[in-house]
């Protein structure tokens, strides 16, 4: 199978699972603003959406979606600690923070790259928002993860966005808990790897 | 079980998949402003993100969520012709539009509903960006329904934004498929019977 993405984008969350997995992948990189793969190719071809993260399976099938490309992996490895097994109600525990932090977290971080959106309503409406919302996550953590005291598909995309964080100068010391966890998280042999792999 | 919704909120999409399964449920409903159930309970005790659709499962347990409440009710009553089983690929594909429905257009959407945004920041960006989205799932709409002539659970979801968009006069005449799907799932039974319930 083969991974597009772009460097420290929110489909790193897809190759920090691919190594949990330790699953053999190629990789791809885009370049999201004029849409070209590294081999010059042209990326609204393989994704109309043009958005990464997009899988292409070994039968040339492409998937996007990275909450559905997280989970795709963990069903078709039978990666059930990442994610439980269909039966098992876990599953939804697991499943329920992944929409949370792909619906409610990575979707208004979002605002914060959209060059059009004024900067004053950036800072007083969206990272407000956010802050409000990494309170709720840290108010919750009562783990070393997310779910429990094992690593799941939700703790490498909330790991992405708490980078971004980082990155944007979003504040989280606030949040004692949530800053734990991220160094916590920052030191897990996966996200290492995958952060060499992207040169991050 | 019993559903926390709002009236005509995006709590409509889990009401529709419990009328399509055909599975008895009991409704309570919860005003978001007041953040009070109407049997004048706080309902920030029962979900503390203060959002519906809520799911309170028979053994008490609560799951919130939308499209993982969705995802749980098809897998649970086994409604494979809503979501197919894991093994057949096409349950992704079914996955892959609940998760565009409701990361893009919903989340996107969501901001038109925020008090604190200036009307000229939704009427120049985020109806714009609501309407690149429609034209996208227009362009994609090859069956009766998104996934293929079979009503899967991305449709009662796309179907309740889109009521939204009606509501709120966003014009999704140019979108003659999409406009064309809209009419064509506004006679499904399960709709029908969602909509007198909530007597909209």
């Amino acid at each position: 199978m083969k991974l597009f993405y772009s460097k420290g984008a929110c489909s790193l969350a897809v190759r920090i699972i691919i190594n949990e997995i330790g699953v053999p992948a190629q990789y791809e990189s885009v370049d999201l603003k004029s849409k070209k793969i590294n081999t010059g190719e042209n990326f609204l071809e393989i994704n109309d959406k043009g958005a990464v993260p997009v899988l292409e399976l070994n039968d040339g099938q492409i998937l996007t979606e990275n909450a559905i490309i997280l989970q795709y992996l963990a069903d078709t490895y039978q990666a059930t600690q990442l994610l439980p097994s269909l039966g098992n109600f876990s599953r939804f525990r697991v499943l329920e923070w992944v929409n949370y932090i792909t619906t409610e977290l990575h979707k208004t971080f979002a605002n914060l790259f959209n060059p059009t959106l004024p900067e004053d309503i950036k800072k007083s409406i969206f990272i407000p928002m956010i802050q409000k919302k990494f309170q709720y996550i840290n108010d919750h953590l009562k783990h070393d993860y997310l779910v429990s005291n094992t690593f799941t598909l939700p703790d490498g995309y909330l790991y992405v966005i708490l980078r971004w964080a980082h990155g944007m100068k979003v504040d989280i010391s606030a949040y004692k808990k949530l800053k734990d966890y991220f160094e916590r998280v920052d030191k897990r042999e996966s996200i290492i790897k995958s952060l060499a792999e992207e040169n991050e």
